[in-house]
């Protein structure tokens, strides 16, 4: 498959390059770094982003911003950036990319366990993640040509966790975390988040 | 209880406000209809209705637009709609709530089945009602002063689909979704999600 991974220069996306690099063809697309250049919160950025790749077998999206902090001290801003990056960049990865896939390709987006298990702090990122697979379980039903959409809701990973001198266990190595996207590219389930503990 | 429905002259919220009539004190606000008026987009006019209503033990949103239709064919403009009204609109009236609700007090917004249950043409809406559950399943942790939060999930009500000449069974009565309403208000869970069709 020809897949573009965009968010493939952060922690779980370089891990997923590594793995689906075995088997496939990846373009790494970052918002800085990486082959080709993105960012997800302007919409005539992802739209230059797919008219520069062409036509692909896969997208995964590894990235997105969204605002971690206690619901009294979040800001209008950072809703705005928790919706407009991770939210609804990855929606319109969706949106903008359905005719750049090949028949019978695949999206996979990232959401994450804080949706479905919230922690103090995460109000703003539950509403970006459960908001995400909602959105997947709707989109699967009208997308043509046999594409699929699922997400992947990862833990927190080892390797963030050691970054931030943390401990919100349990969490996993990226390497196992990216199994999942794997697990969505050459699975034939559509609509599904995809628990990343589970695979 | 002295309660303050925003959205209670629409089709659930009139039916709410009826139920809750029975036995609480029930100020009615409406975009613009009502004793108080509000516009859900806009947090100035939030804060406004909060100022000009003053302490009340619970908030019920029956409000929210959110733009129904084909992936294909929903443009920026409806999911800008989608997330800055039912989805923000609702958030914000948490967000602004905090600090006017009495002790004990009870927040209770509107999702709907189609957060789980997506249909063709609910990209947007199923996005906003699953964004719904998963900040009301994390503001539930935060709260202080004992405070509770919970949101309706209501299937298609008949009253709608007679005036939409549709039919996406099943479906029920405005009045016997209220009771899901009733049941945040009176009974001690928090940060649910309130099935109307199990109550």
């Amino acid at each position: 498959m020809n897949v573009l991974v965009v968010g493939g220069t952060g922690t779980i996306g370089s891990a997923v390059v590594e793995n689906l690099e075995r088997d496939h063809d990846v373009i790494v697309a970052g918002h800085s770094s990486g082959t080709v250049q993105v960012d997800l919160a302007d919409s005539s950025s992802i739209e230059q982003l797919y008219a520069s790749v062409g036509a692909v077998d896969a997208v995964v999206s590894c990235a997105g911003d969204a605002a971690f902090g206690e619901l009294e001290e979040l800001t209008d801003e950072d809703f705005d950036l928790s919706l407009s990056n991770k939210l609804m960049g990855q929606v319109n990865l969706v949106r903008h990319g359905v005719d750049v896939l090949n028949d019978n390709g695949v999206f996979t987006l990232t959401s994450g366990v804080l949706s479905q298990e919230p922690v103090q702090g995460s109000a703003a990122i539950s509403l970006v993640n459960a908001g995400l697979e909602g959105f997947v379980r709707a989109a699967a039903i009208e997308l043509p040509r046999n594409l699929r959409i699922n997400v992947v809701s990862p833990p927190w990973v080892d390797e963030t966790l050691e970054e931030m001198g943390a401990d919100f266990s349990p969490s996993l190595p990226a390497a196992t975390v990216a199994e999942a996207y794997r697990a969505s590219l050459e699975g034939s389930q559509t609509g599904a988040t995809i628990d990343a503990r589970d695979v």
